[in-house]
């Protein structure tokens, strides 16, 4: 788990991707030899700071958002949220401008947000949670879990996949607006029928920690009954732990192949966490074995 | 209105639209040739479970969404809605899991809603509410008027209909997303630069049973003015009663076709209910028969 | 500022924005042989009320929205809000219907919005603040400055653009829904990478009057990191007074460039106003200046 301890440890607040897109290349690069399958590769300006993969003839794309939520900067000390992050007082919170780095405490007043750093933090600055990862033989607790843990799921995936596209998209905890411009590539390049998003959801009291990954029948959108059922034929056919979501908030890059010009069907996939949007977000291990597994056979068999 | 009938007894939840598309797709091809134009049909999976019929030389593309709203059930036999149904406490609801049939009814606790099923339900099973039709010589009164009424109006167009695009959409009543790639298909095969969306709107303070098909000005979304005027220059000329409506809420396919990457001109035009979203709403016979006069009369002269 | 005082008295809410069309089509015809490049002009029903000039080999474009906020009449003398203006008691509201030119005022009752206007008002009649212009050597007051002073600014900047999208877009203040075709037109046309929304900002406790135009780092939603930075040291070199700007709330016509399906970089960019969305809608002079040069630089040098 050496890469999911890189991972962690990039501050890529969205907006403001582009160290994880440049170490996503570069590990990558280094790596796509020695997997089953060379991927083709797009990386560039032209694809702002996504990434995206291409594996043999794809049927199926899998969707990794590589942003997290954090806080901006704004004036007199003041702070705003980007995505939703939980509002902890006496959160430490980590960025850099350019005076240097930055790392401070978050506080509030008033129902406003504050930073106390000793100096003004230049207007605009991204800031998130510093990072703090515990692991034991059960669970693993980090910041950023969501979506560090669908990166690495896509990587992991990325090992042995014959068939298909992995795309690493910016922006999602902020009301998305890669997807669009990605959906667009990718079916213009070589176009499939079916997406898979590579994310991490919500232990409620129908979706627990253990119980294997959560198959998502919906959020605050719902994928398509026929495919569902498609995929919860091959998950009881895998033999890989899982338990059906059902749940009538949250959203995904699944909404923006919702709302695509494109007949995609769409399905989440992901371990659940706790804690979510906080420094220490919380998934049993487990889980995230099951939702390896998963993608692996989904990605066969679909 | 036999076929009024047989739309009223098909369910078709949001996101659970195949029998519904599976029925017309039967009763369209079983009745075509006997129109005044054969459309050529456009049905399967490329579609999702959408259906299109182009006839002639399209100007104007008419939209009706065959979707209703419902409930999902989701754990220890809680229900979330699908779209919004009112929420009525002993409202009988139906569906099927793939243990068997299911009727129960819905029940709210600490403003969580819930059904009484002598067994668990699956989750993830779309319900909806138990159909009871009741019509008079003025009235017709039943569950998902909106948009089975939509979806009768546009057959009855289809019989004599020579120009145009007759599409039927799903995912209208939880937010859409079959709009854009029905767009993109029929800009893309025959472009228009009208459209009319058959749908079913609301009895307010100033739009009222029995004075004709509502023109709408506006709801949530504006069309363009000189689209609108146009229309209403129509609609006098035709001679149908109608009515002027004027609303700050309130959403349609329209939507989607302003947010669409065309310019394509819409508007909603429809009878009026009351009791909306619930399992029996109620519309006077004589706003229908204005509705269908109405569409014959514009898609003629558009 | 002729041109801008002709442009203040022109009424254009949105969705009838045909009279502001006609007049810049008319202006622009009549002045396009004297600036330094001759555009080629887009214009007429295909574009529905927009207008798109496109000057030599466009890297950017610049887009301005031509529409107003304003009221619609409804029934029974109610009014409802096209866009979000200020509901002032008392306020003149002006527009014109079948019968005639109107001019009443907005009183509330209950909640509700109501014109005392003499006679009926037909259903879904476009009302605006009545106009009164007040200029002074520092500050401009007016209604509708935002967005006239962003039309103002795109004209001024035809003077002398060599390379350049500049594109008149409607709907901007009741949701958007042009910029999708017109973003698709110019990305079929002529495609761009980077685009600058020229409208007008708020005055809050950290963009002041006379501070200089603001760049806007982030509203509702956040332009690109890496872009912004680009922008930003543009600014600095270009000498021209700018104040950065960190909103939490309000959106522009670059939320639609962010959610298109192109991977175009955007930034607002516009003078600070105060009174926003009232009759009396305020500016310092010194900022349109400074707006007026800073697109003059970031044209030239982007």
């Amino acid at each position: 788990m050496d890469i999911l301890n890189e991972l962690l440890n990039i501050r890529s607040v969205s907006g403001d991707e582009t160290a994880m897109t440049e170490f996503l290349h570069h590990h990558i690069v280094k790596r796509m030899d020695s997997w089953k399958v060379t991927p083709k590769l797009y990386f560039g300006p032209q694809y702002h700071d996504c990434l995206i993969l291409k594996f043999g003839n794809p049927r199926t794309a899998v969707f990794a958002h590589i942003d997290t939520i954090g806080f901006m900067s704004r004036y007199e000390n003041q702070l705003i949220p980007i995505g939703g992050p939980e509002i902890i007082e006496g959160a430490v919170l980590v960025g850099e401008d350019r005076l240097g780095p930055i790392r401070c405490k978050l506080f509030t007043r008033d129902e406003q947000i504050f930073h106390d750093f000793a100096r003004p933090i230049e207007r605009g600055t991204p800031l998130s949670f510093e990072q703090n990862i515990e692991i034991d033989g059960e669970f693993i607790q980090a910041a950023y879990l969501d979506n560090r843990l669908g990166i690495y799921n896509a990587l992991k995936l990325c090992e042995t996949l014959e068939d298909g596209w992995v795309v690493f998209s910016t922006y999602e905890e902020h009301g998305g607006g890669s997807m669009p411009f990605l959906l667009k590539f990718i079916m213009e390049e070589h176009p499939i029928k079916q997406a898979l998003i590579s994310d991490i959801t919500w232990v409620t009291d129908g979706v627990l920690h253990g119980e294997g990954v959560a198959i998502s029948i919906r959020d605050k959108f719902i994928p398509r009954r026929a495919f569902l059922n498609k995929i919860i034929q091959l998950a009881e056919k895998s033999e890989v732990p899982y338990q059906l979501e059902v749940e009538a908030n949250g959203g995904s890059d699944g909404r923006e192949v919702q709302f695509s010009p494109y007949a995609i069907d769409w399905c989440f996939i992901g371990a659940p966490e706790d804690n979510v949007h906080t420094p220490y977000e919380r998934v049993a291990i487990s889980d995230l074995e099951s939702m390896i597994e998963m993608y692996r056979f989904l990605m066969a068999n679909l």
